[in-house]
């Protein structure tokens, strides 16, 4: 007999069913029991009589009759709640020992710590499950808007052979005789794919040796990154950005209805467009209405965020706002300055909700510029030397922005700590366990 | 003036366009200068009289207006072949440095370390840039052929706390004040995924501290890995991948035509389903056939996945064979044995034009038996231990399999050498440039 996915069930009243799946709780009244079965596409209560004992979280396979719930019985809140099955035979497929906590309630309620300590089984919880379809959704939309604008999708690599801006955050690697690191950003790589196929995106792994632990870093983390030519001005940039997040969040909000229900989410505000503004006008915002006097800053402070966002939200209805401008010689060298006053630079952030989500801005495109900068930051030529090779044989004006993918999910879902929007999240204290045991 | 890309003169003939890219090829004739352009569209021919010079390479605005050429004239090589561009004003945008070599010719002409010592330049050579649009496909069709069985995308991650096989091919990372390493597989971490979502599958970087250079090895590699629960046989997990295989091959063969073409390159052959053979069936053939007697070897060497192709072409009419049932201590710790003799694995690899492109099977799904496996291989709990969560609390009957990007690429594009089909390719002398300069 062929499976049928749980989904299925409500179709198929009256009909015999084989379901596959895990046992997500189980209530026994006397000779009668309650079996709320889980798979892939969803959760059906079953009910059987003399079952023999079965663990909550092992693998069954049951096979009954779909029956129509009296109406006062049908649970609006699943989409099975107008069956049930009527258990004819249940089989244990693999047995679950006896679990540390509670999976079967609505909301987990462990503490940080714990719910990684047993990732491989707090991720069977259907809000846990929720948070990577999510962010699953929002990669698979990222990809789709680019693809849609002609970019082509590359493979970054993650072991590098020097780190120009200094180490004291980069993973070093013992590569055969030689040292290695690990990735921070493709940055360098995707500019100098600009130059063969004029727009690339890539959805990589990066890895910063971050050694504080904080809700909003991670040691190693995905980075939606895109980057092309033939911009006529830096705002072409955001306005790429713009049409990314807005793709992103339509389908999300298509696709994930029911995630988001879980959470009680609603996706980020947008109006018309999202606001742009210097780094220099936001200051004198945040001066205006806070009192705080920051305008001789190179950058915001995470306090100065939540206040840009406030303000963005209040006055703009956006829960998304763009800063632009910050000081030249802050950013990286690559950075383009503007001509009208080259001690800013076309760099921007895209805040939402309080906190940075990206980072972007036109780049330097001119060879004997780049040059010079690297000399300016103290940098050598030879630690850049492929993507000085592109630059050398013509690039067009380009820009980019790179998004970070766990944080669009814990932003998107109101969670607390990016941790939980990370599978595997490591940091200075952890990967995958606790290292210090 | 808005930018028109080439592809679309063909429709514009006697309509001014504004065409963005680089220069191809520039051809002197006294006055009348030819220059074929280049942007992420295709190439166009332009046509200009006492034009300043401009270096190949360099990245130009040309305003002209659509001519049609005469019929005598017409070049049926390129989809633009029936038009020209009369230029009106040329501007060179970004200035190409003189080529170390000539760009412009139908074939690089390069030995292999010149193409990579120059990678930035090489890969804007058209018959370069296929190759990774080529890859950009499978991995996009590797992706839909996934999602529409209901796989989850997740990102694996790269840093991992233990080598639980040995760590002899395997990368030290320095972590804070811990030792970690690069993956070199995700298969722990996908199965265990399997007690969470059933069907899951990464695009992932894998790592291998290869220490010789040979053609179809690289220190990082792109995996495409699957694996899926509730299947009833190791036989489901063949289905699986040859349903994954033709999806991508049928997506190559519909949009790569041009490509393909670049390379005379046909996609492999498959018959009506994929032979398969367990490896002492194999074993018999290739000693049939060749006199060569290996049917008391563990595992099949690099001539005997070449005789096994021929015999499947030949015999079967496919370019692709499945061999099954290697023997059990041969393969890691969680293969599953086949009870009928378990000194062989439902462990099943997939040769295609004479060289293994991924290795699958079905895996072990009940919790003692691993710990036995453990014990027997001679492996720590505590090195597996996440994965070993999974399988305490009832993980279905498993399997998947993985395939390696860029042996895909080599081998549908008949590439001599796998570092052809890696952007930027590294190995034991080389991260991007030598490392020994």
């Amino acid at each position: 007999m062929e499976r049928n996915l749980i989904a299925e069930t409500v179709d198929k009243v009256d009909e015999e069913v084989r379901l596959l799946g895990w046992v997500n709780t189980i209530r026994d009244h006397g000779k009668i029991t309650f079996i709320d079965l889980r798979d892939r596409s969803g959760m059906v209560q079953c009910v059987g009589t003399n079952l023999e004992h079965v663990s909550p979280e092992s693998v069954v396979e049951i096979i009954g009759t779909v029956s129509g719930r009296p109406e006062n019985l049908v649970n609006s809140k699943i989409k099975t709640g107008s069956i049930e099955i009527q258990i004819k035979s249940l089989k244990v497929l693999s047995k679950a020992a006896e679990l540390p906590f509670d999976m079967g309630t609505e909301d987990l309620n462990l503490d940080l710590p714990t719910l990684l300590d047993y990732r491989a089984l707090t991720l069977r919880h259907k809000k846990q499950q929720a948070i990577f379809k999510v962010q699953a959704e929002i990669i698979n939309a990222f990809r789709q808007a680019l693809l849609k604008r002609d970019f082509v999708e590359f493979q970054a690599p993650s072991i590098i052979s020097s780190v120009p801006e200094g180490g004291a955050e980069v993973f070093k690697v013992k590569y055969f005789d030689h040292e290695a690191y690990l990735s921070q950003s493709p940055q360098l790589y995707k500019s100098l794919l600009v130059g063969i196929f004029e727009r690339v995106f890539s959805v990589n792994q990066i890895f910063r040796a971050e050694p504080s632990v904080t809700t909003r870093h991670l040691t190693e983390a995905t980075s939606l990154d895109v980057e092309f030519g033939f911009i006529e001005s830096w705002t072409d940039v955001l306005e790429m950005e713009e049409y990314v997040i807005r793709y992103i969040f339509s389908e999300v909000e298509k696709n994930c209805r029911e995630e988001l229900d879980l959470f009680n989410a609603t996706l980020p505000k947008i109006s018309d467009n999202i606001p742009t503004l210097k780094l220099k006008e936001a200051q004198e915002i945040i001066f205006q209405r806070t009192g705080r006097d920051v305008r001789q800053e190179k950058d915001l402070a995470p306090e100065d965020e939540r206040e840009m966002c406030k303000w963005s939200l209040e006055e703009k209805g956006s829960d998304l706002v763009f800063i632009s401008h910050f000081a030249t010689k802050k950013k990286p060298f690559y950075v383009l300055p503007d001509p009208e006053d080259p001690t800013y630079a076309f760099s921007v952030d895209l805040l939402g909700r309080g906190v940075e989500w990206s980072s972007g801005g036109q780049r330097l495109n001119d060879y004997e510029t780049i040059l010079k900068h690297l000399d300016e930051w103290g940098l050598k030529q030879k630690d850049v030397e492929l993507y000085l090779q592109s630059f050398k044989y013509g690039v067009p004006p380009l820009g980019g922005f790179a998004l970070g993918a766990e944080r669009m999910t814990m932003h998107i879902l109101g969670l607390k700590n990016v941790r939980e929007a990370s599978l595997f999240p490591r940091d200075m204290e952890r990967i995958d366990l606790r290292l210090s045991r």
